[in-house]
C-alpha cells in the first residue's frame, strides 16, 4: 500500500488572505487523503533567500516521499517556469526563481523538470495566482502517485541564485552574516559546523562571536550556559551558530536585522 | 464508500487565542475522518461583509460536499439564528447575520435551515462561544454524514446584506470601490470580468484605472506588464479588477482601504 | 481499530519560522495517520504560565485519548526534565517547566514520568530545539500506540508554579484579576462560575464589576444585554468571568493587560 502522502506549503501569503486555505482545497479536491503541514507563510513579501534558507532547514525532519510547494513568486504570470525538482527522497514544487537554491545546492541526486504538462493544472489559468492553478494541481497529482516524468521535460539550467557563503581568513577569524532572526530574536548565521570545526581544530580553544562590529559573547553549549539577560552563541537546531540573549530578545536589544556581519574567533572576548 | 469529508474554517478568532483549535476538537471529537483546512481566521473582528467577500472568492476552489463553517459572529448568544445553507454542491454552517450574502445571492440552487435541534450541539450550550457549542457540532454531524433535514427547519429569509455594486455611466465609465486589501497591498476591487467585458465591447480600446480620485495606470494582463515599482490593474484571480504596483505594495504606497472609489474607463490615461 | 490519534501542538513559537511545520513533519513521519491541530502558537515568548491556562481551557474540547503537546520551554537544553503526563483521559507531553500547572492542579487521576527512553527521540538531539527532538517524536510514538511506560520511570514532582487565585472579603466583596485578553479585547478573569455562585446565593441581588480601580458595568447573560459601546461581563465560555465592551475592544479602550486587578460585588454599579 502507498503510504499516506504528506504536502507541505511554504510561501510569502500570509494569514489575512484565504489564499493558502484554497491552495489546499485544490489539493484536497484532487487527494483527498494527502496530510497537508503549513511550513511557514509569513516569509516576507517577494523573500525568495529568505524562503529558500528556512525550507533548506525544514526539509530534513520531513520522510522521504515528502511533496514540499514552495510559492514565494513575484514573477507570477511572467516569464519564469514553473518546476517539479526531485532532490534525494523528496519532491518541490516551485516557480523557477531560486527559491530552491539552497536545496540545489545540497542535493546529491537531483533531476528538475519544467511543468508543461497542462492537464494537471487548473484552468482557466489566472494570471496571478499559479499557486491556486498550477503549483496546487501538480502537488495534488503527484500526492496521487503520477509519475513525476508525466509533468514535464527535464531541464538542466533552473535558477541558482548566490547565496552568501562564510569565509576564514588566513588567520583564522570566520566572516559571516546575519541571515534569518527567528521570532524570539535569535540571529541565525550563515557560519555552519564545518566552519567551526576547522576554526577549534586550529585554535582548540574559546570561540569568541562579534557581530555588526560589537562583542557579543562566546560560542556556548545551550542558552543556559550564560546567565538570563545576557547574549552569546550557539549552534542551532539546523547546523548554524546563532545568536542569542538567553530569556531575552537579541535583535530587538542590538537592532539587528539579516545582512549583519558576524564573526567567529578564537580566544576570550576583547 | 463516502468520500473523506472536507471541513473548512472562517472566523474573526485570529492566532492569539485557541478558539479555532477547540473548534477543530470539536469537529474531530464527532468525526475523527474529517479532514480540515483553515481558509482564514483574520478578518478583522466583525466584519461580516470582508469575511463573505473572502469566502465567496474561496469556494469555487473546494470540490462538491464541501463544509464550511462561517463564524463572523458579533451578535453571539442573542436572538441572531444559526444556520445551514446548501448551496449548488456545498454546504455552510454560520450564523444568520448576512456572512452568506455573496453566496446566497450567486448560488444557483439554494435551501436554508434554521439550526434547531440541539442533540447535534456541545451542551451546555455557552452565550460566547457558539463556534465550540454550535457551529462546530453540527459541521462534525454534517461530516459524519446526517442529513441536513435533521438539523432544522427550511427557512425562506436568510439575512442578505447589501453588497455595495459597481454601476456604469451612460458614457461608459464603471464606478466600483476597493473591497479588500490582500497581504501583498493589492486592491481587490468589487468590478468583475463582466463589467470589463461590456466596457472592452463598447469601447474596444485601452482600458485605465483611477482609483481614489488620481489616476494609477492601465488595465494589463499580467504584474510584469509595468515595470517593477509601477502601479496598474488586472482581472485577479477571484475574477476582479485588481490593483497593484509590480514588486511593491499599492495599498501602503497610496493609502488605500476598502471603500475606496475606483473608475475604469476607456482610453489613455489622463 | 484503534481510533485515528489526535496530537494539538501549543507553543510560543509564533508563525515567521517553521519550527511548527517542523514538528509536525517529525510526528506524521513517525505516525503518518495522526491528525495534527494547532491550539496556539502565538502564546508570548517564554510565558509559561499564559500557555497553561490556555491550554486547560481548550483541553475539554477534545476526546479521550487526545496527545497534547506544550512547548514553551525558555530553559531548552538545560536541566528541566522533558515529561508526558496522563491526565485523566488525555496525555501531555511538556517541558517540566510548569505549562502543565493548571491542568496537574484539576486533574483527578494524574500519573507523570521523565522522558529519558532515547529510543523515542530524535537524533543527534539538538540543544534549542526538543520541540523537534524530543517532544514530537515522544508524540508521534504515543500517536502509534506505544505504551506510556515505555518512555520513562514515574515522578512524583512535576513543577507546579503558584497561580493566582481569587479570594473573598468577609463582607463578600470577589477580588481577582486579568489573566489573558483575547483577540477581541475581552479580559478573561481567574474569577470562575464557583465564585459567582457563591456571591449570589449570599447576595441575591444583581452583581457588579471594577477593573483597574474603576467601575465597568455589570454581570449580564450575554454581550448583546448591554447596548453596542458599553461594557459589561459575562461568564464567558472557559467559566470564568470576562470583562467586554460590546462591539467594541474593552483591554485598547482601558489599556488593560494581564496582572490588572478585577472586583465583583453585589448591588448597583457606583
Amino acid at each position: 500500500m502507498r503510504p499516506k502522502p504528506l504536502v507541505t506549503l511554504l510561501t510569502d501569503f500570509g494569514a489575512r488572505d484565504p489564499f493558502v486555505g484554497i491552495m489546499k482545497g485544490v489539493i484536497l479536491g484532487i487527494c483527498p487523503d494527502a496530510s497537508l503541514i503549513d511550513l511557514c507563510h509569513e516569509v516576507p513579501a517577494h523573500d525568495i533567500l529568505g524562503a529558500g534558507f528556512l525550507l533548506h532547514t525544514a526539509v530534513p525532519a520531513f520522510p522521504a516521499g515528502t511533496i514540499h510547494v514552495a510559492v514565494v513568486d513575484p514573477g507570477v504570470g511572467g516569464a519564469r517556469r514553473p518546476i517539479l525538482a526531485e532532490l534525494d527522497t523528496q519532491m518541490f514544487v516551485a516557480p523557477d526563481n531560486g527559491v530552491l537554491s539552497h536545496l540545489l545546492e545540497a542535493a546529491g541526486r537531483r533531476r528538475v523538470r519544467h511543468l508543461v504538462a497542462q492537464q494537471y493544472w487548473r484552468h482557466p489559468v489566472s494570471r496571478s495566482f499559479h499557486g491556486r492553478d498550477i503549483f496546487a494541481p501538480v502537488a495534488g497529482h503527484l500526492a496521487l502517485g503520477v509519475e513525476p516524468a508525466r509533468f514535464g521535460p527535464e531541464i538542466g539550467d533552473p535558477v541558482q541564485l548566490e547565496i552568501p557563503r562564510p569565509w576564514r581568513e588566513p588567520a583564522g577569524r570566520i566572516h559571516g552574516t546575519v541571515v534569518w532572526v527567528d521570532r524570539f530574536g535569535n540571529c541565525i548565521t550563515n557560519i555552519g559546523q564545518v566552519e567551526i570545526d576547522a576554526l577549534s581544530a586550529s585554535a582548540g580553544e574559546r570561540l569568541c562571536v562579534r557581530v555588526a562590529g560589537r562583542p557579543l559573547g562566546t560560542l556556548v553549549g545551550h542558552f543556559d550556559d550564560v546567565p538570563p539577560g545576557d547574549a552569546g552563541a550557539i549552534v542551532g537546531s539546523a547546523g548554524y551558530v546563532e545568536l542569542f540573549c538567553n530569556r531575552g530578545n537579541l535583535a530587538h536589544q542590538r537592532s539587528l536585522v539579516p545582512g549583519d556581519p558576524v564573526i567567529v574567533e578564537a580566544g576570550e572576548q576583547r
